[in-house]
């Protein structure tokens, strides 16, 4: 249990010094151009999520996310109490992750985010990126589970280009980059309705894919 | 049957807000860079692909494309009632998936482009990308059927670029983006030529590759 | 037979479609931005490699390349006059995918490149490509043959930016690059010196990566 | 012996031939955009590192580092004496692949970088990413055996981007860049601190994953 949580753990703060590291180089060598940085924010958080979901799938399923812990517990496949520690460790980590990004960058350690990441429009995003992550995960494990770690860092690395919010669909993503006024933040005022999004779209990506995905009888005439 | 029309629609769904998408993303930010604009473009399109042939795979075939669906109809691996149920829901997917574009960047929901995407280099250029679509599927499921997703990924992300039309090489697609006058649209009085060569080449190239990957006889001297 | 030489010409055919398609369109857009422009050319090529080698390999070999070809005539495992045919094939192949391209843009069909590629610095640089290409194809059939195709294309990536003269490594490449004036074209009069580099570099390499992938003996104390 | 010498020979060669020339290529090209330079480096150097690693990996394990090397040699993986000579051979063909580097893009062949990297921010950025490194390579190789070339690729994708170093992570890749002043080069005087810092970080990673990846007893209540 304890190597467990570790994984979980560690997994979100690689996964949050990635997002924050990358974006800060990006920001910073990107000489205003927002596209270039974006492309070099986008291509080591994809990278990244590759190689923790291979390392850290076999020892703890690899969550590093709330939203994907819920869909899991709703599946009955990790227990309540179980499920409620993980999430704990992975916002722990989360918050962390990004402590180190801001050593690493000589930027001040607790420096919250500025930038504002609102309105319907990235609502929208959040529940659609949320609702696709989910259906990423349960498609490709039932599909062909080898390739869980690939479909994750390939479906973020599209998601954060064609969703307004550059999609956060992870809860404890969300309150760590609460923590950064850098190029990946969002304002602690926009982090609840974010996370209200994630999660309503996580219980009804379940719901839906458990449909999709059952095994044809009937169906399949 | 309602799950596999459900996958075709909700792949092709997922296929348009990710072009369109990452489009308006990515011109949004490249700072009249179009180069730029087109790898940020580019890039989600081909990774989302890859996500979405590996889930929807098993369920429908992952065509998500009419002239693919023509394809497998010709080699009678899909009976033509079933096949037009399949347009039909990559259609309508296609441009349900546009709109959830125009809500998540707050653009004007319907919206004709204007970008004219015409003359007899695009048209050529329609014609190679689609063969070669055709042949990129063919050619992988008969060597080895585990890499289609990747091979189609990678396939589009080339042809984005060696193509002068940006490569949309699918029907369904092409009416989809006449309803956005963004990045990658089209107009849609140029619709009908693109979608014209698109079904002679998806015609040609089942022919052609049916010839080419037989399996080998006295021909094999 | 034919159905080999065939594969060998429409993969060549295929590869400068896209060197030279994606270089004209990658230099149209990058406003300016070389590395921009490289990068344009470099993803593309990379990714339709992996597709050529997937589909052709089964074929052919998808040897594409003349250098490639005599590599394998010195190992015997192809006959001098089909190797011969084969390198005909690519040289044709590749010729016409570079008019294919100049039909897609619009460019006129043949246009001898004005593009100065000479010198101690780009020889070596052709030689280490060569040297490097061949060790990839020996070193990844003999670890791991299903990885050829994403080797090579990964392999071509990296060779695009860390050689000076983007590593053509390939004699029907290079013949095929003299007739475009563009991004991706060579100046006929450099074109000699290349293959001469290219030629031997292929049978030193041949020779080199024979003793260093024998099967371990008495040497493996 | 000698041949798998002259795979960690010729393996640190090309890494260091690739990390120095895509940095002089993307650097000249970049027009002065340091984030698209960083691009121009990134992507050849993870691609590079996922061939060398299939291609040299049955032969020597592929280590390329001397903290790699030492992580092995403390999980008694190899014997002390090969180990030394692993780290020579890694020197000596780092520092010639430099040399290479320099030929091909008409450099002065010896040329000490004048580029400070030091500070307690880069010095963290080397604990993790080298920390990192070790993790990925025991995890993967635990979960995944066949993954590690393709994760070791992805790792150093991300780590160029998320630390403030880019991700040395290895003493024979930090003692070579000493000799380059361009885009990747290293001041020789910071050189020393950078490697002690890879060091620690290997021996405290090689402990923590031992434990973390350990066969489960009593602890997986």
């Amino acid at each position: 249990m304890q190597r467990r949580l570790m994984a979980e753990w560690l997994g979100t703060f690689s996964l949050l010094a990635t997002v924050i590291g990358s974006g800060i180089m990006a920001e910073r060598l990107a000489d205003g151009n927002v596209a270039i940085a974006l492309l070099g924010n986008t291509i080591p958080t994809g990278a990244i999520l590759v190689v923790l979901i291979t390392v850290f799938g076999p020892l703890s399923g690899a969550h590093f996310n709330p939203a994907v812990t819920l869909c899991f517990a709703l599946r009955r496949e990790i227990p309540p109490l179980e499920g409620m520690l993980y999430v704990l460790a992975q916002i722990c980590g989360g918050i962390i992750g990004v402590l180190a990004a801001h050593v690493m960058f000589d930027n001040p350690l607790i420096d919250p985010s500025a930038t504002i990441r609102s309105g319907v429009g990235q609502w929208t995003g959040e529940f659609i990126a949320t609702f696709g992550l989910i259906g990423t995960i349960l498609g490709t494990l039932k599909a062909r589970p080898d390739a869980v770690p690939m479909a994750v860092g390939l479906y973020i690395t599209a998601a954060y280009w064609f969703t307004s919010s550059t999609s956060f669909a992870n809860p404890a993503v969300t309150i760590a980059r609460g923590f950064s006024n850098t190029f990946a933040g969002i304002n602690p005022a926009n982090i609840a309705a974010f996370i209200a999004v994630q999660l309503l779209a996580a219980v009804l990506a379940t719901g839906f894919f458990h449909w999709l995905l059952k095994e044809g009888t009937s169906d399949e005439l």
